[in-house]
């Protein structure tokens, strides 16, 4: 039987855990590989249609799909200096084929920059054929050594969305970290997942970028999450490999790339935003199923109900609703009932020998857990609102709990209370010193996530001061406890 | 400038790999490591097509989606002795992480017989769970050291569909190898794929299989190519994974299952078979442009040209066909036309300043390269009409082709002579005998693909005699030059 955890506060990885096993979603933490999970049917399709979302957003802004090799040689990978420091300490490298052992080490990539920029060397030769824009969906390797956990912190990660382009200018490239955003924004916001977007500090961004801006969520236990990232590489990896380009004007330059990925915790964050202590709770877009209909057993009219149950339930089809009916004879309605609310589906319909005579049936909503009864005639039009409520309900709610987990603090003691009291994000005044950076991370015992985009957000410092030097604050930090 | 290759014959391997990257297909060769390559986003969206329609035809049949680790521990995947003898000479071995030696040496999968069978160890228990039917597509990995070839030998198998199913008796799992085989029929028949399906002889079965049906068709040069594989693995893997299952009548046994596949094969058969020496003829249904639409540039009505090409691509994409526009200034007409005809649009529409004057396009379709005048009022149903047309020709002369590839030979002699002449599949008499089988290899200089299946085919040799051993024929062998 379930066991009921408080998504919030100190259980709720415990929450997590369970629920990614329970709902059916993952299976994890019973192969032999640490940091390696399963797919179940049911996350499956929620992961589908999560990445077709993303693959919709990006096929309509010229985005075009490809899939590259997962092996990257050692030398290939080698090649970016700043690159291969920052990735060595975690990259899984083959050694063997059969009995054989390999000339060349071949590493599991952990990401692609370096395949993308040696084939983008072979293919674009002038500014005619910029922009470029590339994006797979494949799986990554890391060889985590901190703990792992499902879908946050994996040595597989499945569900890697990584974008890569080439521009002609400095500007251009700029405009498409700024293109980026805009779309990770968008899908965020149909999620309702909600955010913050930082630049990353210096010692912070990727490795081989020029900056690296974030995105970051806030989990039940006030943990933030890491959600996304774009990253301006300038001419880094195309210097290294060579991409060069014919310009308007004839000279030749190395081209500008952006790359940005997301990964399988923005499953995560869906699972843990939206959810609460009965199981998960989709919102309808993202949800396999969007209603389920269950027969309630009778005495009389049985084979009315079934009836009735299908029809509703190829009448809501026919009109484009993931619609469902549950006639598992072996479970009770109550069971069904309890089944369905940890799986999260937004509505759930109950058919017996009441809604038979009066021609209704009962629906039943997943966020608020009211029952109404409606006429069978109107229940498309009715269905479809219900979600449309349901959604904007879901988003709203998340909206809110975000609010109070993001707080600006006037002095390192009262970040330290507010830390301890709401968790959360701290903001505070900053110099901008990289020094007083760690300073803060030490007094607070919380990571830097970074400093606000001025292109997107005002940031008011005028005669505040950094707490630890007393020097002008030129922008806000950003602290949290990460994941 | 494309380089002209007879498809046909001894030139094929040529032709192939031109095409691939000529069309923009498949980015092969260029990367440091054999047998790995890159899907280009023309390639990648033909690909896209033809996994979309299998998966409908699994997830229609009961089939679920799951994505399984990649990695799999040695002692894991040696777990089946057949299996791990079959693999254990192209398996790619992880041996570090980082910097660290691995405690257990880690493969690539090769296929996930085993990983699907420590799961469902996990999760199944009664015979009222059953059947069960899992799949997957991901990429797998050989260590070939035989001589690769792009899509066809390949050491990272990118698009991998591997099906697993469990049911409760020996008969249940017949019945499913019965399934997907009218799965991949109507896949192949679909993609106008001709093939032979034959049952491989014992010596050349799926390692830890009790059986393997194949699914064979013929490349332009007369070798076969295997593009599916069915197995009946009976309880080998069950046994050794402890996939015990309760059954009706409360005892408990070990569970039955199939598993089958299909990989980038497919890709490679649907773009050879169906090619002509211009480059790709691609099935409507699988072409991510059906119509393209080029204006045919003009010193008056300019305006009015471009006009009626945006209008036709938005009627014509209005009722759902895949239409474009190639405005690309910088290339005259007949470049794009020789451009859409290598990769495959199966149909032209030009539109120029004798069009808008008549109210006409003119259409052109791939495979006969004939033109002709249509109204554009009705363009609509002239387009759907000509898309069925084209379809029903491919698929009709793909199939005569195959037919003149397979021949019955009565003796060894006029079985050589034709394998020589003719090239394909030959038939023969056969006893049955594996000592035989092996001297037909050895004498033809061929492979067996193995027998008719009984079920599927009617098998006459009554009177006829093993040509090897003078016995009695209990059956046909076939045999081919395979890739």
């Amino acid at each position: 039987m379930f066991e009921r955890i408080p998504k919030e506060g100190p259980t709720f990885t415990k929450w997590f855990d369970n629920i990614l096993e329970k709902a059916e979603l993952y299976d994890y933490g019973r192969y032999p590989v640490k940091g390696c999970g399963i797919w179940l049917p049911y996350g499956f399709k929620m992961r589908q249609l999560v990445l077709n979302f993303m693959r919709n957003l990006l096929n309509t802004s010229s985005h075009e799909e490809i899939l590259m090799p997962l092996l990257i040689p050692e030398d290939l990978l080698s090649k970016e200096k700043e690159h291969i420091e920052g990735f060595r300490g975690e990259v899984y490298w083959v050694t063997k084929g059969g009995d054989e052992n390999l000339d060349v080490k071949l590493a599991l990539r952990p990401t692609s920059e370096t395949v993308i920029s040696l084939y983008e060397s072979f293919w674009l030769k002038s500014y005619k054929q910029l922009p470029r824009k590339y994006y797979q969906i494949a799986s990554i390797f890391r060889y985590e050594t901190k703990a792992t956990r499902p879908m946050i912190r994996v040595r597989e990660v499945t569900t890697f969305k990584e974008a890569h382009t080439v521009h002609e200018s400095y500007k251009d490239a700029e405009r498409q970290v700024l293109e980026a955003i805009n779309i990770y924004r968008k899908f965020f916001d149909e999620l309702g997942i909600p955010y913050i977007i930082s630049k990353r500090p210096d010692w912070d961004k990727f490795a081989g970028a020029l900056y690296t801006i974030a995105f970051d969520t806030v989990m039940p236990d006030g943990r933030t999450l890491q959600i996304g990232t774009v990253h301006n590489l300038g001419q880094n990896f195309t210097k290294v490999f060579e991409v060069r380009i014919q310009l308007a004007d004839e000279t030749i330059d190395y081209a500008w790339q952006t790359s940005y990925g997301i990964s399988e915790r923005v499953i995560a964050a869906l699972v843990s935003v939206h959810g609460d202590d009965l199981g998960l709770i989709l919102p309808p877009k993202f949800a396999p199923i969007q209603v389920i209909i269950i027969p309630i057993p009778a005495k009389e009219l049985w084979d009315k109900i079934l009836e009735m149950t299908r029809k509703v339930c190829n009448e809501l089809r026919s009109h484009g609703i993931r619609a469902d009916v549950d006639d598992r004879i072996e479970f009770s309605p109550g069971y069904k009932f309890y089944d369905w609310e940890l799986k999260g589906v937004p509505l759930r319909i109950e058919i017996g020998s009441k809604e038979v005579k009066t021609g209704t049936v009962t629906l039943a909503d997943r966020l608020e857990r009211k029952r109404k009864q409606i006429a069978v005639d109107n229940i498309v039009k009715q269905v479809k609102v219900e979600l449309e409520k349901i959604e904007e309900k879901i988003k709203e709610r998340a909206k809110e709990w975000f609010k109070a987990k993001r707080f600006r603090a006037r002095n390192i003691s009262e970040a330290q209370k507010m830390l301890k009291k709401i968790k959360g994000i701290v903001e505070l005044p900053w110099c901008g010193k990289e020094e007083c950076g760690y300073k803060f991370e030490e007094i607070l015992e919380a990571k830097v996530l970074g400093s606000p985009l001025p292109t997107l957000e005002e940031v008011k410092v005028e005669n505040l001061k950094c707490p630890i030097c007393g020097d002008k604050a030129l922008t806000i930090v950003r602290l949290a406890k990460q994941y």
